[in-house]
C-alpha cells in the first residue's frame, strides 16, 4: 500500500541536559519518513524555504523516500523551532518559534501521490491539513496529529477534520483538553465520538493507549529506554512506525493495529537516544525487530 | 505458606471529587490484608487505640485473616489521617495527620507468628520497619513500602533496612530520589545495588516496573479504570495482591513475580472503585480472575 506524509520541514536548535545541537535538521515529516521508510516507501510533501542547508536526497540515500512533493521556494525561509528539554526529559520549552514557509499557502500534493491509501497529516492548523486532505482521492487510512494550540483556538476547524479521517494520534493532556474529560479513557471514548475510527493517546514514557470505536482497547508501556539525548521527533518517528507497519501490512484490523503501535514505540525509543536524525540513521530493520521482540518479552505475562 | 503484614489502622476522613466520607476504616494493613486474604491466609500484626469504633473480627468475617496480632492499647488513641483528591485523583493533599499509637513502640509480633515466610512491612519509619522485622524468625522474602520523608529524614535506616529484604515497592518519584537519578530504569538499578533482589517502581495510573538483580525487567500497565472514587489503599492493595499471590504459590521465580504484579494490579483497581474497604468487600476471586484475564488481553500483542 502506499503511504503518504505531510508535514513540516525544520532548521532546530535543540538544548537538552546531553548537550546542544544548533541548526540541525527536523520536522515532522522528516522524522515520520525516516521512521516509515523501515517498512515501506514513503511519499513525501513539504515545502523549505531558499535558506535551507540540507539534502534530503542525501539524507534520504538508501531509503525509498519519494521527494517528487518536496517545494523550495525562493522568496521564503524555512521554517525554525529552538526548544530546551529539562531534567526529566518529558517536558519541554519552546525558545523560539519562526513559523516563516509554514505560514504560507500548503504545498501541493503532487498528482502522482494522489491516490495515496494510508495518509499522516502530521502537526499543522486543521485548516491546512483539511486543505492538504481534499488533494488526496480516496484514501483508506488517514491519521492526524494535533496539538493543543488547535483544540484551543481552532476547535471547529479541528472537528471538521476529526469527522473526515480515520485515526487520531494525541497526547494525553490534549485528549483531556479536547475531549473536557480528565479520565483519559473516557476521554478517548468522547474523542472516537467525534469520528475518528481509532484513538491513540500517547502518555510520553509511560507509553500509550489505543481505543477504538468497536469498544477495543489496547494499552502498551513506553520501551524503557536509558539512553535518552534529544526526545525531539519522538512522535512523530511513533507515528512513522505505525503508519509504516500498517502500510506494509496493507490491513487495519486491531491486532494489525496492536503490533503496528509496538513497532512505533519501538522505533521512537531509537529516535530519542540521539540528536536530531542520529538515533534513527544509525540503526537498521534487524535492530527494530530485535528491539520489538524485546519490548514484547518485557510486557508479557 | 504464611504471609505477614505489620502496618497501621487508621480511621480516614478522605474528599474526592465524588463525596466526603468522614471517620473510616483505613490503614494500610487494613487495606493490604482484605486484598491478599484472596489469596492466602493473612497474620495480621497492628495497634489501635480505645476510641478505634471498628470490629475488625466483623469487617473481616469470612476472610482468613488472623488476628492474633491485633493490640488495643487503652491508654492511647488510634492513628487518624485526612485528606483530599483533585480533579485528576493521582494527586493528593493531606489536611490532617494524628500519629498517636503509631508514634509509641510498635506491636509485638506474636509468638505463633515467628515463623512466617512472606513478610510486607507497610509504611512506617525505618527504624520501626527494622524493629518489627528483627521479630520474625528467617523469612524468605520480604517486601517494604517507604515514601520520601524517611528518604530525606531517616535515609541511614533506610539503607540499614535495604540490605535486609528482598523487595521494595516504592513510588517513581520516591525511586528517583532515594536514587538521586532521573531516569526511572537507572533509578531502579541503583536500588537494587543497595541491598533488595526486586525492586517494583510504581507509577500510579500509568502502571509499574519491576526489575530484578538478574537484569530481568517487567512493565505493566494500570488496569484502565473508568470508575475510580477513592484511590486511598491503591498502593496497599496491589502489596496485597502481590504478596498474596506469591504466598500463595510458593515462589518467587520471575515469571511467578510477573504475575503477581498483575494480580495486584486488578485487586487495586477494585480498590478504587469506590470508598475505604468497600471497593474490596463487594467483590470476589472470580471477578479478579475476570478482570485478571481482561488486563492480558488489554496489553498482550
Amino acid at each position: 500500500m502506499s503511504l503518504l506524509v505531510t508535514g513540516s520541514i525544520a532548521i532546530d536548535t535543540i538544548k537538552t541536559p546531553y548537550g546542544i545541537s544548533e541548526n540541525c535538521l527536523g520536522g515532522s515529516s522528516v522524522y515520520f519518513s525516516m521512521a516509515a521508510s523501515f517498512f515501506t516507501p514513503v511519499r513525501f510533501v513539504g515545502v523549505v524555504g531558499a535558506d535551507f542547508p540540507f539534502d534530503l536526497e542525501q539524507v534520504f540515500n538508501g531509503r525509498d523516500v519519494d521527494l517528487t512533493g518536496l517545494e523550495v521556494r525562493k522568496e521564503s525561509k524555512t521554517f525554525r523551532w529552538a526548544g530546551t528539554y529539562h531534567e526529566n526529559m518529558d517536558d519541554r520549552t519552546t525558545d523560539s518559534v519562526e513559523l516563516n514557509v509554514l505560514a504560507e499557502v500548503p504545498p501541493s500534493v503532487p498528482k502522482e501521490f494522489k491516490d495515496s491509501t494510508f495518509v499522516f497529516l502530521a502537526n499543522t492548523t486543521p485548516a491546512l491539513q483539511l486543505q492538504l486532505l481534499a488533494q488526496v482521492d480516496e484514501p483508506e487510512f488517514v491519521a492526524v496529529d494535533t496539538m493543543n494550540i488547535w483544540i484551543e483556538g481552532h476547535l471547529d476547524d479541528l472537528k471538521t477534520l476529526l469527522k473526515k479521517i480515520h485515526c487520531l494520534i494525541i497526547n494525553e493532556d490534549e485528549a483531556r483538553m479536547l475531549a473536557v474529560e480528565s479520565n483519559l479513557i473516557k476521554a478517548g471514548e468522547k474523542i472516537l465520538n467525534m469520528g475518528p475510527s481509532v484513538v491513540i493517546l500517547k502518555k510520553g514514557e509511560s507509553g500509550s493507549i489505543m481505543c477504538n470505536a468497536d469498544g477495543d482497547k489496547f494499552i502498551l508501556p513506553a520501551y524503557p529506554a536509558t539512553d535518552v539525548k534529544d526526545p525531539t521527533g519522538a512522535g512523530d518517528s511513533f507515528a512513522g512506525g505505525f503508519m509504516g507497519y500498517l502500510a506494509q501490512s496493507g490491513k487495519v484490523d486491531f491486532e494489525t493495529l496492536k503490533a503496528a503501535i509496538a513497532y512505533g514505540t519501538v522505533v521512537a525509543s531509537f529516535a530519542i537516544a540521539d540528536f536530531s536524525l542520529g538515533g534513527l540513521a544509525s540503526i537498521d530493520k534487524a535492530d527494530i525487530d530485535n528491539r520489538f521482540g524485546t519490548l514484547r518479552k518485557l510486557t508479557q505475562f
